[in-house]
């Protein structure tokens, strides 16, 4: 088995806003593991707030060496290995476990939908996020996207949330998802504003505080009308457990949790323990959004735009079909590479 | 998708005893589900003890419609169908769920350990059962098992539990696992007898109380010098948070967990919840234990004997080696059909 991998920018169509900045391109580093003749592809996606950068993950991975296992199959030995070579690297090291699902799946001859025994018919509605602009700019980016999607998805957390919504109400009455990204910092003015949402369609919300607030999470989702996430106080299995009763679901993502097998897991935990889960992405080729997809029948909420922000995808996999998720009968991540990178 | 399915009656090698009663045969039914050509074997065991039937299980098999699932894939679906036809038959349904994984796995060209991304050749030593008997058999047993196995398992729990043990201890000093099938009915004497079994040797405790007694497991689990397993106390995914911290670890089983994807499922849960796992078995062909044996990489504890018991196999698959479970290259459970019923 063996691993190569580079750096490779991706351009954003518009230039992407949330509480805290902007950028206009997004670093990632994509991987390849071959093995037998076939090959398998990752990606790290590494927007600059995780702290992971193109040289971070580049160093981890020339510390990885596959050569000492002899199939691709060992998942949990080669896993537990990527993820004992260093802390966090979370983006890294789901860069490996995704090149592996994706080498293994196309062995198989079938995608890990299949594998998990998910049906992607039930494949869920992405959201897609208006972006956080003018107001004329809120109101032109929601009519382009209003007939393509069936649930949009806007990031609060500032001190104009209302006007946004309001903004986007002239436009449509679709159903609407909210991100707070940690922007609300009172718990009653939280819970006020979160009844205020619901009264205006928005079916969901996301991290209404900081994540060191367990407690006033705790407090909202006991009061709250709507379903609340976690995202920025979710990370890998170990937290979900601790969430319960903070949360009423988790945000996974695959280079927060270190891809598909711990993914798989979460999933599997948080359903035993009554809870709910969306998955979630960053800015990403079509390679890392068609491997999230493949979890994505046996989710709440799917929050996978990442691959339709940019330029310059040098996969094809999933697409969004009527707003619908759909993914492809290609086995392994259910992704091809069709361009190189320049 | 065809499932078709006929009783088979299991002779054993020896008079078997727990700590009720004893019986000389084990009622089964074999599955097989044909899709495109390809078959995939199941079964469902049927220990008097547990409620199913031949007849039970047939009837329940009789309603189940596979021809409404385009694949065999859709295991979520079909999963769920199969267990809402009808209340536990728990049996019957893992009879469903095996076949279905021997199909699916023989479709990959990989046994689900592989699929599951375990190492096999991390298979743990099983158990094998010393039943209980007169002095004299049970040291002729004992002789003959203990250059064989590397851990003895002795069902105690009536009121020579000490002499059976002293009486293997004249033979071996191999370790042992006690299974006490709910027989100790004061926690105090319970707690004593584990300190007593820990000095002579022994590794681990299944199900020491009844198992209405939640809260004298809770507290001898505190205190318990060695780990303490839930058997009868266990049985589906819903229990394992409900038994934290009244046991350290659970029993899994695919006659009473429906089968393969639970077993698989229950698992996670239980590494989430930093319990400890054991995989266990009814009295089986080497069909059902080759199955949980793909499991068994996974768990700390293995006791999948019940092929080794009888004298009229069908399949060949799992084998044991210095102990140890042995698990074959063959894709979906492991097994290959050698006999047909006579």
């Amino acid at each position: 088995m063996t691993l190569t991998f580079r750096p490779y920018d991706l351009q954003l169509r518009h230039v992407f806003t949330i509480a805290n900045f902007s950028r206009t391109t997004t670093p990632v580093v994509l991987t390849e593991i071959t093995y037998d003749g076939v090959t398998g592809y990752g990606e790290a996606s590494l927007p600059p707030y995780l702290g992971e950068t193109q040289a971070s993950v580049m160093e981890f991975l020339k510390k990885i060496d596959l050569s000492r296992f002899a199939t691709p199959f060992a998942l949990d030995d080669i896993l537990e290995y990527v993820d004992k070579t260093a802390e966090n690297n979370t983006a890294a090291k789901a860069s490996v476990d995704i090149a592996l699902h994706d080498l293994t799946g196309k062995i198989m001859g079938q995608p890990w939908c299949n594998i998990w025994g998910l049906d992607k018919e039930k494949a869920p509605s992405t959201t897609f996020t208006i972006g956080i602009d003018t107001r004329e700019k809120i109101i032109e980016k929601t009519k382009e996207a209003a007939p393509l999607y069936n649930l949009l998805k806007v990031k609060l957390g500032r001190d104009n949330d209302k006007e946004i919504i309001e903004t986007i109400r002239t436009v449509t009455d679709q159903p609407i998802a909210i991100d707070a990204n940690q922007g609300w910092t009172d718990r009653q003015q939280a819970l006020d504003m979160i009844f205020w949402l619901k009264e205006r369609g928005v079916v969901m919300i996301e991290q209404p505080m900081s994540k060191h607030n367990p407690d006033d999470h705790a407090w909202i989702t006991e009061r709250s009308p709507l379903p609340v996430f976690a995202d920025e106080s979710f990370q890998r299995l170990p937290d979900v457990a601790r969430l319960k009763g903070a949360f009423h679901g988790i945000n996974i993502k695959l280079m927060k949790c270190t891809g598909m097998r711990e993914a798989w897991k979460i999933l599997t935990v948080a359903r035993a323990l009554n809870m709910k889960v969306m998955i979630g992405c960053m800015t990403e080729t079509s390679c890392a959004i068609s491997a999230a997809s493949q979890l994505s029948p046996a989710t709440d909420f799917a929050d996978l735009d990442g691959n339709l922000l940019i330029s310059n995808d040098l996969f094809a996999g999933t697409t969004v079909t009527n707003g619908k998720l759909t993914l492809t009968d290609l086995p392994g991540i259910g992704a091809k590479k069709t361009k190189n990178e320049q």
